[in-house]
């Protein structure tokens, strides 16, 4: 990034790192070749003269919004085929620039609806549509969720009842609350749509469906009838996707139109079961594990943002006659920031982690060899909750810690919230993501206590609770995954302990289950939260780590530590793990961290490597010219386009009386 | 309320309650009296066309939110005055249903503007400018955060010094960061300002003194010559109101647009300092009081919102075939929601203190006695931090609570959310805020040292640290509060002996502050919690609660005493003051709780007695119809006013080739 016209602070800032800021930017990424491919990608979206004209996005309607980002979208993937990309991860290094933290409409076309079609068509249902789609000749979307039905799919209302007479299955939304609703890029962009409907055939029922729609037309795009579809209003975020609402009135579509690459209906109506059903579990993991990546983003780039910030903000003399400090120099700052800078690092890595393995169990499944898989759904479906929650309330934090202007859209803060925080909800709501992963560790925590011997990382439960931490005034990295892997083992066994004492109470399996579910809950967290720590401890022993940014990480990875273990203290104590006097190690430790951070705290925001169009912050920039950006940024409101607004005309000037006042109460001499 | 077309549901929840939501909402607003004026007061407004004709705001520009914010204030106004009313409460409950959580532009001319020339102008002043400021003729706002300059108003660059040849004040911006930044009612509203500038004469600074200008026109609205202002663009939320910047090239203005109440500048020049600085205090008071009530009230409607949802809303069934339970009966939505139901009835209670407080010690102030001031002072101070922290927090996790639908402004959380969330940062950023509580709780520290008696609230500070807990299963609402007494009493001991080692250790006074900083912070929010709970624990002894209703606000109150202590656990087992068998005592109490508090948890919200119209909710209504309003809500979206956006023809018609797609791939048979 260029050095040109940096603040002095933020250059000062520079000169006194410790360590490498290249060498944690290729570590963090995966190496140099890969950093320099994602710069190269970057910088096209960044030179390119189509999204530099664009108006901001924090000036327009959401009409506007919502046409900016169809056309940025489009645009994007034209791009994308002239440079022959078809890489994710390289799609999404050029696409980050130009639509940060925006909200394609054309997402779930081809996040969802594209793969859809590939993973559940059968090759001649390939064969018509995926070209089409790929074209974007058809647009679609994925339609799941209902009005009144989220998460438990069950649930659905919509049906598709099998007519043999005409071989077409009727789509129904019988009741108010079976509209689907919520689903992207549904209200005014697709024309088709894989819509989830409850299949009933020869009477019977046989659970949701994937059935292909059309909805609108081919020729003029009006809706086609049997169809009502419409956009959902507006929202917290999310102003560039049309997210929509859709329903049918016994509306027929041909046999063919159902996906049947795994389950089929014949023409005389009879049903052909999946072989088996547990092979979706794959995708909603690189799924879970896509959104720990997007909101450990979110979280790193608004501490870039305040980081930044905070080393350019200077406010209240120290004592009476002196400089105002940088804010960054408070102690109350840095306890609010750096435990967030290091829950970034943390959860990049975890997502790292969840992505890679996913890779390999991916290949182990394809080898027939299944084993793997349900530890990686379980950590995947928590790690989703524990990473969306840490990085919304995070992003909070660090906006609320650039004051007043945190709060302007300028900052950039407000639209990486509202695009990080819906993922606590979408994808599967947290709280029964976290009930998943407590469901396996019960069955991990029973089968410990049969003798058998657990997988990988689950291998801590059920190990001996009468221990004492190790903890030194030195906070050893071993004491600290020693002391979450304690806590973990004893809230899963509490979990499983009330279980068991509300069954012997006489309470029902789902009784002693919802009557335990807030401890069930305590255990997935602390499970997460070990697995956050320990992958860190891991990863910090990279070769590819100079020695210098290793010393750098190690603080860092012990300020995540000690922080967790300070804000869940009563989980660690209440057994007497920790003594009194463990504790005032590790508070003593927190502070003592923040003064070894402090000197690297801009690098080590500057190694997550953003450019600034991707903070898209008066705050964050490299530059740390924040007032001037700040200045300009008010400048361009469409407010100030015209010096007197027309509300002054409608609301004030009928007020003012002429002979009572005039411009001469002040400008006497004017 | 009506009990017209109430759900099966809701209506259930109502009959169940145990005590008679009347007798509540009485005590909670002051008696029957104050109960039915608010409600004729609000219903005035809910009946009015002028309201329901205006369109939903969340579907309206920035520009149209300015416009109608602005009809809307001076309609209420001219009503106001129609109906006679001038009392600040009165005109509350007549404005709350007409703008919820809009934030009116002339919010500053009639709660900043009028009150500081009232307070601030001497006797002339008063007569040139109050009487047109009322009528609207001069609108006002004060001006005086900087684009650099927040909290700390010593900081402030603007200035204004005194040319005594002329007779006149140059007010002047010398640097970009001088500008003024943020103020409401600026950008576009107001033609006058209070602004705050540094005030020189005869060469020397005498620090921040308020002065008059006029900006624009009275004739036309055009910016005054040597004034450069504007709005400061789009934010978070606040679209109802122009925030604004100002800038001053050398302007002058005459010597009697200083507000000389206290201060004065004479003819020649000589500066006359003000009496007694102090008296300032009791507005600050009145102000951050005021700002615990609001962040209570948003987190009560959102509790109203999210409570009555989850009442509704059915998901997952419990058992392979059983009915999908309302999600209320979930352990982990109680676990979530009714802690947070807890804090909104204790911060509603904490701000009425404090306002109660108030009047009683600015009474005192009126006779001479500015004893009680400084307790009050501090605690103000804190409690504004403490409670939009928790508020604005727990407003985020109602929200979240409610789903995907949360997400919509159909829900109207969002709205509350970004109304309430700001007070973390305006009238005093919340960690300054914290700060200057525990300033005072180290000056009680080293008076009860020194064996003099301390005042009121604060006695508990010094106390003898060398006892256990006197919990038992039972949970004694005496021990509660000896609980958290303990914990803010070492809490406090602990920072200040980090203070005194660290000055012992050769730091100087602020840097040993700084080095403390932490556990200052942690030392006044543990005094701020202890506040919290023991004036819970007293208010819910009020004769005017029946037996039943003080019944059920016992296990609220027990629960917002259990819930915090868990929630905080390290810091009252660092020292052993609780055992864990205790610790185990009040998770099942907790639990327990969960299962009282659930059969009343509608009547519970229900007492708190906001109109659909002040929730603005498609959620929290009163009714329970939820999924029809949402629907509702999305067919009023503007974009849904036309069958095909205009985006179709601009970005998808073309991509279309009509040879290869026709409609007669799905419908061959229509």
């Amino acid at each position: 990034m260029s050095q040109e016209n940096v603040t002095p602070d933020l250059a000062r800032e520079r000169s006194k790192a410790t360590f490498d800021v290249e060498n944690l930017a290729e570590f963090m990424i995966g190496g140099r070749d890969r950093l320099k491919r994602k710069r190269f990608l970057q910088n096209i979206a960044i030179q390119d003269p189509f999204f530099k004209k664009q108006k901001s996005w924090a000036f327009c309607s959401v009409e506007e919004q919502y046409d900016m980002g169809l056309s940025k979208s489009i645009y994007i993937q034209k791009k994308l085929q002239e440079m022959g990309i078809t890489d994710m991860q390289e799609a999404f290094y050029y696409r980050e620039p130009a639509m940060s933290h925006e909200n394609s409409p054309l997402d779930l076309h081809y996040g969802m609806f594209i793969p859809t079609i590939d993973k559940q068509g059968t090759p001649e249902q390939k064969q018509k549509w995926l070209h089409l789609s790929e074209s974007l000749q058809i647009v679609g979307t994925y339609a799941q969720t209902e009005l009144g039905h989220g998460t438990f799919i069950r649930g659905l209302e919509t049906t598709a009842t099998y007519d043999p007479k005409t071989k077409e299955f009727i789509l129904d939304s019988p009741t108010l609350t079976s509209k689907k609703y919520w689903p992207g890029c549904l209200g005014k962009t697709s024309n088709h749509c894989v819509v989830m409907a409850q299949l009933y055939t020869k009477g019977k029922s046989h659970g949701p469906h994937m059935f292909m729609v059309q909805i609108r037309s081919m020729k003029d795009h009006s809706v086609l009838p049997g169809i009502e579809v419409g956009v959902i209003g507006n929202k917290f975020g999310y102003g560039t996707n049309d997210n929509g609402f859709l329903s049918f009135d016994k509306l027929r579509i041909p046999r063919e139109n159902m996906l049947m690459r795994y389950s089929q209906v014949h023409e005389d109506g009879t049903y052909v079961k999946p072989q088996n059903a547990k092979l979706a579990y794959g995708s909603m993991v690189l799924i879970r594990s896509s959104i720990v990546s997007d909101a450990a983003r979110g979280l790193a780039q608004a501490c870039v943002i305040s980081i930044r910030y905070s080393a350019v903000r200077r406010q209240t003399e120290a004592y009476p006659g002196g400089e105002e400090p940088q804010i960054l120099d408070y102690q109350t700052q840095q306890y609010r920031l750096f435990p967030l800078l290091a829950s970034a690092y943390s959860l990049q890595l975890a997502g790292k982690y969840v992505f890679n393995t996913y890779l390999e169990v991916n290949d182990q499944i394809e080898k027939g060899n299944l084993e793997s898989m349900p530890e990686l759904h379980a950590l995947s479906a928590g790690l989703k909750a524990f990473s969306t929650y840490e990085a919304s309330a995070g992003i909070e934090v660090c906006r609320i810690c650039c004051g007043g202007h945190g709060y302007s859209q300028a900052s950039g803060l407000p639209k990486i919230y509202v695009d990080v925080v819906p993922g606590c909800t979408y994808e599967g709501e947290n709280t029964v993501m976290m009930l998943q992963t407590a469901r396996y560790l019960m069955k991990c925590y029973s089968r410990a206590k049969q003798g058998q011997k657990l997988p990988g990382f689950v291998q801590y439960i059920g190990q001996n609770l009468n221990k004492k931490s190790c903890m030194s005034e030195e906070v050893a990295l071993g004491c600290l995954v020693m002391a979450y892997e304690h806590r973990a083992a004893r809230l899963v066994e509490a979990a499983a302990m009330r279980m068991q004492s509300l069954i012997q109470g006489g309470k029902k399996q789902h009784e002693a289950w919802n009557g335990s579910s807030v401890q069930l809950l305590w255990a997935a967290k602390a499970h997460c939260h070990l697995f956050c720590v320990k992958n860190f401890v891991d990863a910090i022993q990279a070769k590819s780590l100079s020695s210098k940014t290793a010393t750098v990480m190690k603080s860092v990875c012990q300020l995540y530590g000690v922080h967790g273990i300070l804000e869940n203290l009563g989980e660690f104590m209440q057994d007497g793990f920790f003594s009194g006097e463990q504790v005032g190690y590790l508070q003593k430790k927190m502070l003592a961290l923040f003064e070894d951070i402090r000197p690297n705290a801009v690098a080590l925001v500057d190694a997550f490597d953003y450019p600034d169009m991707v903070l898209g912050s008066c705050l964050g920039r490299y530059d740390g010219q924040v007032y001037q950006a700040l200045y300009d940024y008010a400048k361009s409101a469409p407010m100030n386009h015209t010096e007197i607004h027309s509300t002054y005309y409608k609301h004030l000037k009928p007020l003012i009386n002429p002979e009572t006042t005039s411009d001469a109460m002040q400008f006497a001499k004017l």
